[in-house]
């Protein structure tokens, strides 16, 4: 604020906005931490496909290809995405039963930047933002930086329940949007059935509400049957799409496919907050999406379906008593519950010194209200170090007070 | 707003923001109008390098390089910037004059990114951003989409003027920031000289406001000495870079240079937007930065400056009286000052009909306050087109009403 002080010592904190005051140490602090407990961790950790999977050598032909075209498209451009891409995408999103419209599609930098922008979109100091408890800290911290009030809704095997979100939806008159992962959720691995979907849909129309749909893990599938995506339930959902899982999250490619006025309004809102994705990278995506990424995800179900069913087993023999789990149809995340007494977040250090680092499931909480979960990641972690992993985990646990 | 409206034809417009209702129709469906007058424009409206300039089979070499370590880093990663580009950065900002520290320095996606990640620092709704008048409109746009007000400061030959720059500050009790292209500004391409700079300086300080410094022209310079950064007078100004018009605006990569509080919730903010830049174009301009830039950026000079004496010269041949202009010693835009009952706007159709097409200037004053100014840029246009281009603009001029 302009204030004449002469001499101030010049800092500026005085001046920053409130929104900055929900920024607490990121939890990557923490991680490092527990790093330093053991010289070879088995690390639980990781969101990311494996990269050891990447299709190295194809990627790097789709950027050479990419670079040919390279003088017509170096300047200013392509804001909604590039042409090419959003149809493959449209083509992609059909292959999973959503019949979507190139026009309305945006390519953003991974899917955070897309719900940056539907929080640009919707979201104003004390607006509420209803989500799955526990659900992907990203998108909790982002709705928090917009002010916004977050209102977890339980969950249970089925994801989301929806006496729950009807009770929420009745209470806060300034709900804004329902934020849901349906499928694989992001940290429980649970998919939601399609009667509960339908209920979803259902009850942001009574309430009128908007849907975000998140659906990083779709086409990650190792078991059971799909269920249809709740934008194909009903057009009016925001659907968000990502290469980060199947590709890989350092090329920072997602989208969004959005009904007219909400797209019209993210990419206004992207043309000024960045004007556009990297657009040699968006073209590298394109021939990767069209010359091979179908077949390399095929490749690569078998492997992350095998470290599944590890894990699984492993927790099957090395887990006491008292310890449940969930058993995702697909994605990356299983979701451990120990007894009601045992705190994840202390026991994330004895892990450690035991060589095996999770996440602690209150970072996903947000009211970090539930002390006794935690999320286990087996996408990058070889099969043998699955086991020895879960083992160290299940000594760790078995030796907590009072188990 | 959740209200039980059992069906309600669903449309979202009810749910959107206030901060939205900023969005108009876009200037560039105003400049394809333009383009279907004529069959062959001069086109003097791109505020790119030219693309026939680029160096792009280094830049594809780069770019292969970039990808030999990929395994390495294509999860998630490099939040605040590959560390090795901002050492380089550093170094680049220190042949500017700029004693930097790379734990400061920002990677963004582009410096709008950057202009965007510092007004969530900053910026409440009623905040005042003190401006150039005119100014670069992708700010102003950003600005407003924060809520904020946008008082433009009056400008001459050099720049901001102090007197405006002190009587806005005192009339302003939430100015929050002041942004500002001193070296060849954004449209009209002067240059703020050095007693100026400290006297900026000096009043941000007295008044407690913060410096935005934009300079994404700095290394184009054409003739004259180099002025000081303003973060070089005060290391509390946050201070943004580029390498658009250097390499290319379609990679995407720019930089902030901020004090520690500052970068630090830049950083936080950028991490929940969208994380980070694209991990392998942040190698690619690495090593393009590295290997060739320096030199790249010294063969593009000549070209440069041989169009912007061509437009110079040509403008002295085919302008009518009354007609005025800046003569920038640097970056790639020309500022025009018709007589004061010209209307640019409306001419710029007559101009298309005749061939050659503009910015007009009130695109360029935030409170749209000046009708009688344009700009051209000679970046993109071979010096016998920017001939021809100028003498239809001469035309079109002396064949308006009144002249």
């Amino acid at each position: 604020m302009a204030t004449n002080i002469a001499d101030s010592g010049t800092s500026y904190s005085s001046l920053f906005a409130r929104r900055n005051d929900v920024f607490a140490p990121s939890i990557w602090t923490e991680i490092l931490k527990l790093f330093q407990r053991h010289p070879e961790p088995v690390y639980f950790g990781d969101g990311s496909p494996d990269r050891s999977l990447i299709p190295l050598d194809r990627l790097r032909e789709a950027s050479m290809r990419a670079w040919d075209d390279a003088p017509e498209y170096l300047g200013y451009g392509d804001q909604q995405g590039y042409e090419a891409l959003r149809h493959l995408i449209v083509e992609r999103m059909g292959e999973i039963g959503i019949q979507a419209d190139a026009s309305r599609i945006l390519v953003t930098s991974g899917s955070s930047q897309a719900i940056d922008l539907a929080c640009r979109v919707f979201l104003e100091e004390g607006d509420a933002v209803l989500v799955e408890d526990p659900t992907f800290l990203g998108a909790t911290e982002l709705f928090r930086a917009y002010g916004a009030r977050i209102v977890g809704i339980e969950t249970d095997d089925s994801g989301m329940r929806m006496d729950s979100l009807e009770a929420a939806l009745r209470a806060e008159p300034r709900a804004k949007f329902i934020y849901s992962i349906p499928t694989f959720q992001n940290p429980t691995g649970t998919t939601m059935p399609l009667d509960r979907r339908q209920r979803l849909i259902d009850l942001a129309r009574q309430w009128n509400v908007a849907v975000l749909e998140d659906d990083p893990y779709v086409e990650l599938r190792y078991a059971g049957s799909p269920v249809p995506a709740l934008v194909s339930l009903d057009p009016n959902v925001i659907y968000l799409g990502t290469f980060s899982k199947t590709i890989a999250p350092g090329i920072r490619c997602g989208w969004s496919y959005a009904p007219a006025e909400v797209h019209r309004l993210m990419l206004a809102n992207r043309e000024v907050a960045d004007i556009s994705n990297d657009r040699v990278m968006m073209r590298t995506a394109y021939y990767a999406a069209r010359d091979f990424l179908t077949e390399h995800v095929k490749k690569t179900l078998p492997v992350y379906a095998n470290r599944r069913n590890t894990m699984l087993a492993a927790l099957d023999e090395h887990m006491p008593e008292g310890v449940s789990w969930s058993r995702p149809d697909g994605g990356f995340f299983v979701w451990i519950t120990l007894p009601e007494h045992c705190d994840a977040t202390v026991l994330s250090e004895i892990a450690a010194d035991n060589g095996v680092i999770y996440f602690p499931g209150k970072w996903f909480f947000p009211n970090e209200n539930c002390h006794n979960t935690l999320r286990l990641s087996f996408s990058t972690v070889p099969e043998s170090r699955i086991v020895e992993g879960v083992r160290r985990l299940g000594e760790t646990i078995k030796g907590a007070p009072g188990i």
